[in-house]
């Protein structure tokens, strides 16, 4: 007897939305239930969402409400699998709701879950995805260099605060003006990282209050577009004025790292391998990574991630994960040095792997750290 | 013997984000964990997150990253929790990870979904939420002049399209200038919809493409705050042009249900009442909710949600919802009427509920429907 189709249920959450998005088309609104049986797949949506997504998924996804199978919103989800899923053998990932499954297997459901990624597909972009994560980063380096002007043109004032004109230059002003310029290209930001002096000393600081002279400006900016859904990610390290000599060696030390990554990157690389040409650059030139009273500094983060319709998400390149990169892979190389007393430095690109090593997608011409 | 205290496990998640933001007074990052007994918690996070969220939670909560407590943060969330909560019995939300649920199972812990919310108190706003929310919603009426000026002020082409100068007046273009006014105010609002014609006939549609007069254009406006994570809730129709009588009656049949719903808004009304003043209106009008060829029409959703740290939380205002408002409840007053071969009518605003009636954070002076 052949084996019937195996049938995986995905719950719309931020775990499972990119999933939800890469095999339907479009993104599920709040509650849906994809129920995906080999390349076909039932969206359940309440009946507000009905007409929309049916308008816009994919072909191979049938829309449905629960009206339309005789349950109701309100009996929700596992009354809609139950009437829905052609079997009781349920495919499920690990971050399936506890609730639910508990409920379905009092139904007599049998739920497992499945060891595998539910779109593995996702971690070799097509070209239409390389387009999308290419547009997201030069989106980005617009911003980028909207900011540096920012900071390159302010003057410094007698207390070491950068100043346009008579107004103190914020993190708050320079997020705003990435922020609109990333908006006049459909794009939105909403965790844009401006941070300067011991804030840029951890890692996910977005910033607050004025910038100073002579201090790292840690500037991330990673948008999604609001009309493909996909990302881009890019940090540069800026200095206002004259940078304290360890915070060049700081600086040159990450580029290094950034320089011997990039080149370690190519199809059948080992993630891990990769990581390592950054942290023994880090390494060697004697910036250590190490726990101070309880804190975290050095090099204290992986090298990269994946960039697709997540922002984080497979290949991850760091210490942790050994695995071959593969052509079509997106990652991002991030090398970083955070230390409390001098503040943090990091560089990222956003990168497609290619066979023989990597196709950059935009970049900041000739780089990178501003000294007036 | 005492009965020990119920120890919590939540893990960040799009479901529990608002409630470790509420419990901790900071943004849970990607992967954290929360162990909550009694009036403390622990969080666990990265090493790179470690510092920056020490800094900047509440009292009562301990930050740990692994290494503080002799485990890593490959090994994952079983390890930490089976090392830091004090007790085998755990209490978790229906949306807990079944992967990580079966994990600590087999390592003799005992899981137990709970019955009620971890934060109940979170329905009830203090004055500093009611504040954060009131801001937020001024920030949308700002939103909401500056397109109502855009689309007022444009002229109407031979072609019925609207123009601003010879430039074709698109939902893409009006969206711009919502976005980049509530940007201005630090708020983000990542699917504002601007739609017309057919597109208004779906409620959850963004709108793309050229706006027509004589059509009604659905503006509904949700930012989030990127200081305090408080989100307001804003929706107006509006008409550029003459609009067709059938579209006039729906119109007034939604402003007058709306009115309706508002004054039945106390503490101690129930939910399914301030929902059926709501909806009895607009049936006495002879406007039918009925599913035609599969596609539901008319009102179809609820009349409003509660309004917080999620754009969509409890109370909800629903026939499906039998629960007594309360005061210092948030709510959205949203009815709306969609009909395909006219398109969609919708009027909102968030209110507080107070013993008497309700407080209105900010609303358009004079209404609403706009015609020239």
């Amino acid at each position: 007897m052949k084996k019937s189709k195996s049938v995986h249920i995905l719950i719309s959450s931020t775990k499972t939305a990119a999933d939800i998005r890469y095999l339907c088309g479009a993104e599920p609104p709040e509650n849906a239930v994809l129920i995906q049986t080999g390349g076909r797949g039932t969206l359940i949506v309440s009946e507000m969402e009905y007409n929309r997504l049916r308008r816009s998924v994919k072909r191979g996804i049938t829309v449905l409400h629960p009206a339309l199978f005789g349950s109701a919103w309100k009996k929700g989800p596992a009354d809609w699998i139950k009437k829905c899923a052609d079997q009781k053998n349920l495919s499920v990932g690990a971050d399936f709701p506890l609730g639910l499954a508990e409920k379905l297997r009092r139904t007599g459901h049998q739920i497992k879950i499945s060891g595998e990624a539910i779109c593995p597909q996702r971690e070799i972009k097509t070209a239409d995805e390389i387009s999308a994560v290419k547009n997201a980063q030069c989106t980005a380096v617009d911003a980028m260099n909207a900011a540096i002007k920012q900071i390159a043109s302010a003057k410094i004032g007698k207390d070491g605060l950068l100043r346009c004109g008579k107004i103190i230059l914020t993190s708050e002003m320079v997020r705003a003006t990435i922020c609109h310029t990333l908006l006049d290209h459909d794009c939105v930001a909403t965790e844009t990282i401006v941070a300067c002096g011991p804030h840029s000393a951890d890692p996910h600081e977005r910033g607050t209050g004025p910038l100073r002279a002579g201090q790292p400006i840690v500037l991330d900016i990673f948008p999604r577009s609001t009309i493909t859904g996909y990302w881009g990610d890019l940090t540069r390290t800026v200095c206002r004025g004259p940078a304290p000599a360890e915070l060049k060696k700081m600086y040159t030390a990450v580029k290094v790292a950034h320089t011997a990554a990039l080149k370690a990157v190519k199809a059948g690389a080992w993630t891990d391998d990769v990581h390592a040409a950054a942290a023994g650059e880090l390494d060697r030139r004697g910036f250590k990574t190490e726990t101070i009273d309880g804190v975290p500094q050095g090099f204290i983060h992986g090298t990269g991630h994946g960039v697709g319709l997540d922002i984080h998400e497979a290949p991850r390149v760091s210490s942790a994960v050994h695995k071959k990169l593969r052509a079509g892979n997106i990652i991002t190389i991030e090398p970083g040095l955070y230390y409390p007393h001098i503040g943090g430095v990091r560089i990222e690109d956003t990168v497609a792997v290619t066979k023989t090593g990597f196709q950059m997608f935009a970049s900041i011409p000739g780089g990178v750290q501003i000294e007036f």
